[in-house]
């Protein structure tokens, strides 16, 4: 059986580094990286709500993700309005912080997630999430005057996300851009840091799978997202909501 | 235990009805329904590639999700462009049909698949793709001539979609439009019709769900695929391909 | 001389079929076809005005008309937004319809209908605004409480549309796709069940035509439209407004 | 019954003014006026073909038609691409006129006929057909070398065009803006120097019309297009190419 | 050193004329020429105020800019919305006006200002802020009654612009388009009557160019503006309002 | 006199920080900050020629220009495309690089340079061009071995950009954001590293500005851009272009 392209074992995440604060105008505001990938996570908080919701007295959260033009080789056009993909993920992304949030306790505004991928090397949308969980505590942080209960952040659990994968038949943890093009299934997981799931999305990429693949990568997933929720806790020292 | 709005056992599907051949220009055509849900799955085969693939020898699929302004009450205005949850619709059934169907034996052309929701009451992507599959053996087979192998329908293996979901706390198949509104859960399983997962996208709508849940729902999902499976081949007569 | 495509007499009218309560969610729904070309003909009511009318308190119609991607062969790729064809057909269905319509009567809403073309084969237009009439009593009837008057639809007159045109030097009536392209005069016009005129439009296709053309054109839609009208009348049954 | 606001007799053109040469880049260019309706009415000939005729060795000949902000009080948006309205007129300019070209003998380029409203006072889409119509000849002249014939320019016949309606009941040629706007019925008809129909579209405003109203107004028009014929030629002088 | 295409000396304006009123439906309305470059310069005054600006007691003034398509050969195709170039120079004209517009004085309502390029040698610009002043005075005059004092236009001073440019190393005052393409430097200045910069542009076309260049080229500008100055004066007549 | 908000004295530039190399996947590719003000400048070279160019042999330089979201506080929404103001800028920053590169020597190929504000604190675009001449000559000494002559950087001089205004009626060099928004006058300059102008954008903000203003203002320009020009200096090093 052939070695991954890093020479990590099936399990292994790459090495997370995690940049904050990193100063931007918003009040949580960061710089994850996976190996050679990544992400500009902020979070800002924003007096107004989504149209749809007026006179609403519960909150909102939304996300945008967008990759950076210079975040791949070679240089991808900048997209005037989210593409597809984007706009996938971007849904992904606001839809899996959203399960964690007490959006009534945040009252009538909206907490804005932004995703900039600076380097695209695979797992983007899953370090988005990770990522932007730090961002979101670090603005509800700021924030906490504002809500109804400044004692408490609106938070029910944590969250944090992994790709799994089969490559030449193998499930594997955190692929990397040569092994997500190679890779037979394609899964994203959303897990919060008390083990339930929030997402779950598996692909085959022009074929399919079986129970048993299932099981495989639910299985590495739960051990990637385990490690993160501690990276995720370390670096919030004694922001950790929960 | 509640009951369920249409008094449905948990693992009940809806009836199903598929009126084929439903007149368009299209080579496959068929109007599906299941309960009120009701859609409109055509397949026309394109003398054509997409850009970023001219110059191939193998060919293509796509799919184009709507919903038509009549198909909900109050009537929805027809969007210019397709939102994002049309966006992750089309790009879903044309994954999952890509998954079956054998490109390089196609020749280089596009398999366009339009999926129309004439009338829509929950569970109108998985009905789609069930639809859609039908339409596609339909019209592979008014175009076998063109292909590699006129004998043999470019098509690795059947696919059917259902949607699953936690209720009030209770797992259930084939969600109609109230039940999906009040999902704690909600999952779109494609599998082949030997068994294989094709997709799987689970998702916490605002909430999240133990590993017993996800299991729950895979159950409920098999069965309720291979019942439409049957229902395929039923339908498609001495066309099943496989 | 030589013969009509279908082997019609140039005064007879391709075969109409009406497929009515067809199921979607507005209150007027149904099929209609003419030989090859069938459309999907719906009358919704929205509680709402458009922007340039708000606090009026009369009511609007408006109309909007599209080509499904499978009504043509080969298919037409989904127009994101109406082109300008697409423009001018739906303004002129609204228009006619609105020639008819008590538009105090029906107070501060909107009747939308929308058509659109299941499978093109010449006659799109007027076909729709025949059947289009149908959804609109449809819609009416059962919106007939919120209206001024609930005993009376509110209503002036019937509608009904025809196509003829100048093939071979030939007038004829009702113009199937092979025809439309090959003539040399193309006229759309819409008459009341009493037999006035809504709208006209004649165009020379790259020629020009004599007033004995226009006269012989009249007569034949008049003739046409008096024996949709009927069909209208026997299709709505006690419905029939008039 | 009433008198017209400015005093016309029913069978009364407004002034017509004609301002040719008026300096632009385009081959031919005139501002042209009826009453207070201005028009720049401009035709350049242009070295390509539209995309769906590369290749074709005829011609073409497409218009554009915008009114300009300040063409009416209060002052009209720009509108970033041509509404539904502009949409009809130009496509109705460019028909009419290509009845008359011949688009054989111009050879693989494009005719570009812009029709920019100045003032708005009724009646701005049959003036721009006839002020298009000179401006066109100047144009065909002033490239004659290119064409097919350098003798004879490529035109079967002269097109202009009337407005005529139906106003408290009594036929009216040439309507300006409040008789447009009072108007039960709005007919635009474009016919030939010799007296042949080109187009010819009428509408009944919210009512309808009879035969009899029909015949009176198309009885105007042709007055009034004879007339409009008259000018062309004294305007063309020795261009006139008929 | 070689001789300027027209054979002007390096400190000579083009001739400038000016049509006023040229009718429109503006308050404010003329054709400014400069040589072969025509502008129509118009100025309406709406009772409304920008989005961003409700309920604000001062008004506001907006410029748009455009080039007609037949402005140049071979004709340039109609921009559905303001290109780049257009952006930047309807913002630097808007800008200009404003700086001697007094804001409060005008009262909640919108001043318009439109320059539709008729035929472009070079200077577009810059002749469209010198008419647009024109058409300024003339539209606040129109509308003196509705301002705090009706005694006072609000106007601090007085616009014009000129281009300048270095061109075959000569600094050289209002460019034709021949010098404009050719032009090592070109500069764009904005001065108001009483001498004072508004706006000052200067550019290296893929070129840098010293203060000594600097220098020479303010000096010949504020030559020409001083000329534009008196022109306008004469223009304006009893209408100056300084 | 009124102080300066952070203390400087009129002629002091704010801290310069550059951080080299900063992780994307452009071969040029830095964050630079001046105070609060920070700009992610990267450079690609890409081995396409825009359409206009398309069959040219000389090469191109192209720029995008900016504000992520979560730049201000509060958040300012993603624009699906660039805004008139973002527009006007990537034009400056494109526009003055191609002043010193010379474009002949790059072949058929396009660097692309990506200013994306990280935060802004006013001068982004001048930060902007500083920037993105550090990251353009990273990205040119990366691909030197594609030029004409690998062993002389395309380079004719370098640049550098400065902000500064008259604010309370004082002269003040590098205005941060709430001097710019109080600025009487604003002025964007672009120098080289010999001391040529490259662009000079003086702007009087409702107001105008004396001849004696602008020579204090380019005085103060000139102070600073030097001492920019040392900094790039030092930060290439050896990669030091002249």
């Amino acid at each position: 059986m052939s070695m991954r392209p890093d020479q990590r074992d099936i399990a292994d995440l790459r090495p997370i580094r995690i940049q904050r604060p990193f100063p931007t105008a918003a009040s949580g505001s960061l710089i994850i990286s996976a190996g050679e990938t990544i992400v500009l996570c902020t979070a800002s908080v924003v007096e107004q709500l989504p149209g749809w919701k007026q006179n609403d007295t519960s909150g909102w959260l939304t996300a945008e993700y967008r990759m950076l033009p210079a975040s791949t080789s070679p240089r991808s056009p900048r997209s005037d309005r989210p593409d597809g993909r984007s706009t996938e993920i971007q849904r992904l992304i606001g839809r899996s912080l959203r399960a964690v949030v007490d959006l009534d306790a945040i009252g009538p505004r909206t907490i804005c997630v932004d995703c900039d991928v600076l380097k695209a090397d695979g797992g983007t949308r899953t370090l988005s999430i990770t990522g932007a969980f730090i961002a979101l505590v670090e603005a509800l942080h700021a924030s906490r005057e504002l809500f109804a209960n400044p004692e408490k952040l609106p938070l029910r659990d944590s969250i944090a996300a992994m790709s799994v994968g089969i490559v030449e038949g193998q499930p594997r943890l955190d692929l990397c851009y040569a092994e997500d093009v190679a890779a037979e299934v394609d899964m994203n997981i959303v897990m919060t840091g008390k083990g339930c799931f929030v997402e779950l999305q598996g692909t085959g990429e022009e074929t399919t799978f079986s129970e048993q693949d299932l099981h495989d990568m639910l299985r590495l997933a739960k051990l990637g997202i385990a490690q993160l929720t501690e990276l995720q806790k370390e670096n919030l020292g004694e922001l950790w909501p929960l």
